[in-house]
């Protein structure tokens, strides 16, 4: 398993898309962090929506799963495959399929957990899938052995964000009814182990109060995306600004309820208006 | 469309399992009514555990997985199909497929309703898919065309059931917002418009109180097909008494968690330990 990823990754061909994947809507928000930080890269997103959520189902399903959504978005020539997934990330132990570049969203959280906590006490919320493949604690531990490290798994917070009961008092109370013992445990940095969970960041910040750092993968990621861009483009900048990126999104399922919040939850970042598809990948 | 089951469904074959389906543990509530009321019975089940929830997926899609899943219950030699599923039910509009008896849970739900409602109002719950079909408010009009039917989808309450907080105060405060304008418009009948909300019947009686009927498909279902069996066998009850039946359960994803609550379920009817297979469907 290759826990670091020190090398420039991303190669070649600027107008290819990026590819990003999840279950549901929970990818968007790594999307969001992703043309926040990039505005002028073109996107290609897919939600793999008829077979939501990916967090409660096996590994050896979630790995079939993974593996159709990465060959469905090589299918459309992108430059690269986001897993904006941390179930799916923790089935895939490579940095490239198919000769294409893979980022997951497991390695950058973990990483930045690592470094920044300072009692070496960190809490990893995810699905319980996530949770049982263990990825967590280990990327954590390869960065800092001496880190420990406490998982909780919360397996309404996916239909919750879904739901859009993000700033709710029942949320509030079901994220206390989680996370009370990680309080009690004087956790010092909580890793968002679930690219839905940052829908629920007010929840989860008021279980744990001012002076605990959430860690949200999907920001920490498009850092390092850019990063990774910067070191190919001579003039990144220029090329960062020169124009507006596509943003092209396609379900495996339609549903005008992910099409609504997705729109909701990408008019914060950019004035594109994306255009839906509904795809199989089967 | 059908809306009567009048006629008797099932014919010879007497060793020939009943076939069951639902997306997932949902369908085991229904299960364990059949096995209650038909000990002697053969059944096997279908969960379609690696595609659910279906009440949150289009129609069409829907469609196609109820057909993947009756096409492969036959394949089984099953005597009767039973769609242990809302959802999927709402888009069987036959009494037979392949020339084999399909039950569905609307139609039961939906007669009894009309039939024991005294002030006309009736309450139907299910998910946002079931809703959307309007199956339910067709068929309890056709029964009764002077009842009013108010319906709300309860997203939650299939993970709440799946969580296992079927007794809980959380699940008292999320029943309470999705149903109290339903209390307050005064139905006299609820029907449990979804197999996963007889798990959370408790949480759900506290809303309405006493004096409102809460209808359980799987039990009015388990009644109907008993009859039918008992219509074609000459000496029904010293058939019925005569042993008692294998269950046989195949999901297409493994999962510790179902097992554990399909268990704890059917113990509450029967001393017999049911075979767990992993299947596919496609």
């Amino acid at each position: 398993m290759n826990h670091a990823h020190t090398e420039c990754k991303i190669n070649l061909f600027a107008k290819q898309p990026i590819g990003v994947f999840d279950s549901g809507i929970g990818g968007i928000t790594v999307l969001k962090e992703l043309v926040r930080k990039m505005p002028g890269e073109n996107f290609i997103y897919l939600g793999d929506t008829a077979r939501l959520p990916y967090g409660t189902k096996s590994a050896d399903t979630v790995r079939k799963y993974t593996l159709q959504n990465m060959d469905f978005l090589i299918s459309r020539n992108v430059k690269a495959v986001v897993v904006a997934c941390n179930t799916a990330s923790t089935q895939i132990f490579d940095t490239t399929y198919k000769n294409i570049p893979v980022y997951n969203v497991i390695d950058p959280g973990a990483k930045m957990a690592a470094l920044i906590t300072k009692n070496l006490k960190i809490a990893v919320l995810a699905t319980r899938a996530t949770i049982a493949a263990n990825s967590y604690t280990e990327k954590i531990k390869f960065h800092n052995p001496n880190a420990e490290v406490l998982t909780q798994a919360c397996p309404l917070f996916v239909p919750l964000a879904e739901e859009g009961w993000h700033d709710d008092p029942i949320t509030n109370l079901i994220a206390f009814r989680y996370l009370q013992y990680l309080r009690a445990a004087e956790v010092d940095t909580v890793v968002l182990g679930c690219t839905h969970y940052p829908l629920l960041k007010l929840a989860i910040s008021k279980v744990f109060g001012l002076g605990v750092s959430l860690i949200d993968s999907g920001a920490v990621l498009a850092q390092q995306i850019s990063e990774d861009l910067d070191k190919i483009n001579s003039a990144p900048n220029l090329l960062k600004a020169q124009k507006t990126g596509n943003l092209h999104i396609c379900l495996t399922d339609s549903g005008v309820q992910f099409e609504n919040l997705c729109l909701q939850l990408l008019s914060e970042v950019t004035n594109i208006t994306p255009q839906f598809e509904t795809v199989s990948v089967i």
